[in-house]
């Protein structure tokens, strides 16, 4: 059992925090900008030093591989680099930065390990500046085709293809990860589940189903001073009215289902003036397919009309629960215990490259807690010694696997 | 009586929709662009050949006097050339056109007046280009401060005094309506009540009074996937109850009320964020400062906080009900009898020019009827048939209120 070096670990997350460092504490470090290539060329110095080989795919994926006595496929761990626009500090990049500090404790120990260790870090996770998120770890694993990636474009007309040829970090096909024994991501929480009950580690199951439905409710517009009550289509009432009722009627379903109207236009959206038009989403998650299928059944069964105005609800998308390898769990759910850190298991209501990962590899995750369940902010905060628990729990997780691999054990695909 | 030429005024106003014609049959005259100067070029064009001198004060408002045999305060009509983006072919432009209309029948039938009648184009009415709305009238009524009009930006960065000296449309202070014996604007209802009642003219008493408020809902904002639902402060949630609560109790008040939820904008609007802020306004008017009254105290005592959210209406501004001229609605609604025509009296919701001019001239206006109702748009509808018969009342009126003056007459203002 080796313990990560806590304070090694601070200075390499205030390193990076550097890069794309914001006035309030933050970073903004959008994918394949100078800011990312930046921390990029700092991720392959790090890895370089540790003796590691780099490599980079046709996605800007990097991989640093640790060789192992047997030439086998590696045990991975990592993350992404790049964060929204004023996200915060921990995002993406501990998963990163623990798997480097774990590398770091190996090496400071002189442990020589049988099985290759290899850390990656997706390109355009967030999706903030290139949509969709989670591109890359989708790309390599057939969610998505690259050809089309290639051709997403930023808010300034740029192309994903030559914000990556112009990064430098174009690189091979045949480079992507294909094989691997497990692949472990270690990331902050995003939520308040771990803060509020109090615990360490969250031991990731999987990542909840989702749908995403976007309704639209379509009046007339209208003067308003000039429009008798009596003779409005107006669908701003008939849009609080729907968000009201969906949010009693979804709320009776199940306690564990969350639900979230993100994003409401309204147009023309002048003070003066009845709206003709409001379209609005509505997220929701749940592990269960059958909990999912009653919010489907309810955003459907909304009725096509009222007041005089239209009501069109359409799904945008939606995804099943992915379920993380049970064995890879078990063993981070032993790393917390050898080292009494509580924990508690969990799904992830965000989604992660590791959702993608585990359509080709045994994956899991592991949570560390954030503070206030904060993301995507400059306020977003983890406390460097649960930090250090994360890493401390990964590196356990990956001794214990290498072990276990190398004895010739092996976890396959469900 | 002299009945105007309907054929002569649908060409007047066909040759008018040229300015800034849309795709789809409206207009884009945006105050001072290129398409307001060739509006106002023409528009003194078509005055000089009917024998009028024209005068530009220093907010562009331009002035065509028809002299008349005595040396008097004039009689006036008018009212704007601009439009809004994507606006219809008669809003504003018609009281300007019914009246050249008026002084061409006038001429036709070789009548010679004792009291001069002027046209008046006021600069800015719509406020579409720079803000506020009714900016030109507002200011030689002394409602406005000039020099802060002249900063008003346009969304290119231009300010409107910028665009005024460009126009080429600068004129003397000196030149300002001061004095005049009567203002009488033409427009469009632009609500549907005409022609719902199947009416051919309003005789219009007044503007409404108003108030318009913003109310702020500010919640916390948190990962839509990763927060449960217990531990939300959802702005969304609490802005649907009190949209509802409020379409409710104000409901309750008063058939003639009109109260409008126009404008609202979520922060951060991301479909996987709940918001952390909801901003709305609420446009109410009507006729009785009681019931404004009434109003404003259901938003004042609106709770301060809800489910974790803090609830905040400010009141941007409000307008007591201006009331127009009496002697000159009675014109009005004389003139209408003496053609037969159907009147209604009413009260405009929307704002004018005449409800500034009001203040420094008696003044009243005559509306024609909406067809749906709608203006501010391109499908925005009058017949030329109405609109004639709309020239008709007002030349009627401004025939009888000269032989009035003529006499000695005069309104006074109160």
């Amino acid at each position: 059992m080796y313990k990560c070096n806590s304070r090694r670990l601070q200075e390499l997350i205030e390193q990076f925090s550097q890069f794309g460092a914001t006035e309030n504490g933050g970073v903004t470090r959008l994918s394949l900008s100078n800011e990312d290539v930046l921390a990029r060329n700092y991720f392959c110095e790090c890895c370089e030093e540790l003796g590691m080989d780099i490599k980079v795919d046709d996605m800007g994926n990097i991989y640093a591989v640790l060789p192992g006595k047997k030439d086998v496929p590696p045990i991975v761990m990592g993350s992404h680099l790049d964060s929204v626009e004023k996200g915060g500090k921990f995002d993406g990049v501990l998963g990163v930065l623990t798997a480097i500090e774990a590398i770091r404790t190996l090496k400071e120990n002189e442990i020589e390990l049988d099985i290759p260790i290899m850390i990656v870090n997706f390109t355009n996770e967030e999706g903030a500046r290139f949509d969709p998120a989670m591109m890359s770890s989708g790309v390599i694993s057939a969610k998505f085709e690259k050809e089309k990636m290639l051709q997403s474009i930023d808010k300034n007309g740029t192309s994903f293809k030559e914000a990556l040829q112009a990064s430098g970090y174009e690189g091979d096909q045949e480079n992507r990860l294909k094989e691997a024994l497990a692949y472990i991501e270690l990331h902050i929480e995003q939520g308040p589940v771990l803060e509020a009950k109090q615990l360490e580690i969250g031991v990731v199951e999987g990542v909840l189903g989702m749908v995403c439905y976007e309704i639209t409710v379509t009046g007339q517009s209208n003067h308003a001073g000039t429009t008798p009550m009596t003779m409005r289509q107006d669908p701003m009432i008939v849009t609080s009215k729907i968000i009201s009722y969906l949010h009693e009627e979804l709320g009776k379903i199940d306690e564990q289902l969350v639900f979230t109207f993100g994003r409401m236009n309204v147009s023309p959206n002048i003070h003066t003036v009845i709206p003709n038009n409001v379209t609005f989403t509505i997220d929701s998650r749940h592990q269960k397919p059958e909990i999912m299928q009653k919010v489907e059944d309810i955003l459907n069964n909304l009725p096509t009309e009222d007041k005089g105005c239209s009501i069109k609800p359409v799904k945008l998308w939606g995804r099943d629960t992915v379920y993380f390898d049970t064995h890879i769990c078990n063993e981070v759910e032993r790393a917390c215990q050898s080292f009494g850190y509580t924990a508690h298991r969990m799904f992830s209501g965000a989604g992660h490259d590791a959702q993608y990962i585990a359509g080709i590899v045994p994956s899991a995750m592991i949570f560390v807690p954030s503070i206030n369940g904060k993301s995507h902010c400059e306020e977003e905060e983890t406390t460097f010694e649960d930090c250090a628990k994360g890493a401390d729990v990964l590196l356990e997780t990956v001794l214990t696997l290498q072990t276990k691999f190398s004895m010739g054990e092996t976890y396959t695909l469900h």
